[in-house]
């Protein structure tokens, strides 16, 4: 299956570099086709660095290509409502990076147009799709830490040199770009929380640089999370529970986990398995239902994409950050 | 100088064997010499295990003998200030297990009765008196992590099978137990905060089990804090700054620290200095003060105990949470 990279930033070279590897290794389902830029420069630049066929001056020019059958969307995430549906108009199935929109309306209205067109759409939420997920899940629900209770986890770098992260027209902040990896992480372990509330501090343009979320459910476990777009975080995951914890080792790709007991001992370690670039999980798991004719890939429902841009939402009603390109019904 | 411990509980043999052990390294300004409980048998049987010269069946009892000069509370706290008066009304120095009191009101109101009596008063707060304090303090000015940013810390222990902890009537709750922990770590590192903020979720009697506390600074900095009285936890404190992170390991008792920079390298890594159990700093200091007429000791000033229990009447006004025994002028 023909994928076009839509952007050249360092993602896209990410995902170039993840679909060589797949194809070294005689993966053929995925297979490195087209990249598109804003100028045909840097496109060509691209194409013979990380060895793709085809390149592109224009993203529609890229789209217009028949022989592109998936659009990996790898522009900055306050373009990635118009390009989502500039994908759907020529009908191309799409792996979106994350942050899938910059607010769950534009999501909500993203997803519609895209199903309507009979197009696969899912979110690049590589931690999702990734075997870490269902190996920290059947850690914890082998009752080895016993009952569990609590939850931290924090990410963050510093990234204030970077114009999309730093300002509000460009749906800049901590959260959309770093936050969402605690609040998925804690969301994968203990499920949807019955509240959400968090606060933050900002910089001088007025969008968050460190955020502080708390999810609390009815039963009364909490996750508290913390996120940075200006300051290195030691990037850990953590599961507290009444007989012990469990450590996951950077929760924006996990690296394998560490259980330890209430005496401080180590209970049991387990390793990530072997991994290209931890891309590979999101890529197969596309093709294989883009094949099977489905509108959505299991590990990251519609719904679950859905439901993450609103918790977004709802944090940054709380810490009164909008972004001018949610304002409008198409923020083109 | 003479102490008498007042009370025969876990943390009353912690300072036992502390006194011990500073004996027999040769360290003769502090001597253990007394143990009251409110059963003859039980202090006895402590004497007999702690090699302590005198045991007494009631506080009065040791509190008359004049030979004791300065007396460790290790009593629950919810009697600290009714312990704290009758120290004071004894003319004995106090060195007091934390809390210090259940509430800012107590606090005051116990520091004045002790200052009007002339004695030296002081907070067990042990971490404030470690050399620790000091090491991580210089590792965070000597730059290797850039600007420091952000924090989290956490403490977390399962103790709900302790009534202490879990009944308001004892001013239970993880926060004044432990939640504490954080909150010292926090502002000895980052000084004084311009926001406290918490939730929590609670038992069925309604004290927290768990709590999730963010402090603000108004150039931007901040706390995320975790405490658990149902969880094990990491017990780690992190200091998140431009160019790496630090990482403490135990904020309940610093056993050394490692700088890492924004690429995971670990740049440096100090170690705690050699100690007894920990506890030696602040006999030392108190030894110290009482020596020279002080009413207080350099590293847990009074206005500092009266904060930190400000900061703690500020989180359980938020958290809905009172206990009977502050009710009253005199919870006695």
């Amino acid at each position: 299956m023909k994928f076009g990279i839509l952007g050249a930033g360092f993602i896209a070279a990410v995902m170039a570099d993840t679909l060589c590897r797949m194809a070294q290794q005689g993966e053929t389902g995925a297979e490195l086709y087209a990249v598109a830029a804003r100028d045909i420069g840097r496109a060509r630049a691209f194409a013979a660095e990380h060895n793709v066929p085809k390149a592109y001056g224009s993203y529609e020019e890229m789209l217009r290509d028949p022989a592109v059958e998936v659009v990996y969307i790898a522009t900055p995430h306050s373009l990635h409502y118009r390009h989502i549906k500039l994908c759907a108009d020529h009908g191309k199935h799409i792996l979106c990076e994350k942050p899938f929109t910059v607010s769950a309306r534009q999501a909500e209205d993203a997803l519609r147009y895209a199903q309507a067109r009979g197009v696969l759409v899912t979110e690049a939420i590589w931690t999702r799709y990734q075997p870490m997920r269902r190996i920290i899940r059947e850690a914890v629900e082998s009752g080895k830490i016993g009952e569990p209770r609590l939850l931290t986890a924090n990410l963050g770098y510093e990234m204030t040199g970077k114009q999309r992260i730093i300002l509000p027209e460009l749906a800049g902040g901590a959260l959309l770009d770093v936050g969402l990896y605690p609040l998925h992480f804690a969301e994968m372990v203990f499920g949807r929380p019955d509240e959400v509330r968090g606060l933050c501090t900002k910089n001088t343009h007025g969008v968050d640089m460190t955020d502080c979320i708390t999810l609390t459910w009815k039963d009364g476990r909490v996750a508290n999370l913390t996120a940075a777009a200006n300051a290195v975080s030691d990037r850990y995951g953590v599961i507290y529970g009444t007989k012990g914890y469990l450590m996951v080792d950077n929760i924006n790709n996990p690296q394998g986990l560490r259980m330890v007991d209430d005496t401080g001992r180590l209970i049991e370690e387990i390793a990530c398995p072997p991994q290209l670039t931890g891309y590979e999980y999101e890529v197969r798991e596309t093709v294989d239902c883009i094949r099977r004719g489905l509108p959505e890939c299991p590990s990251m429902p519609h719904r679950e994409t859905v439901h993450m841009m609103e918790q977004m939402d709802h944090l940054r009603a709380q810490m009164g950050i909008r972004y001018p390109c949610e304002e409008t019904d198409d923020p083109a």
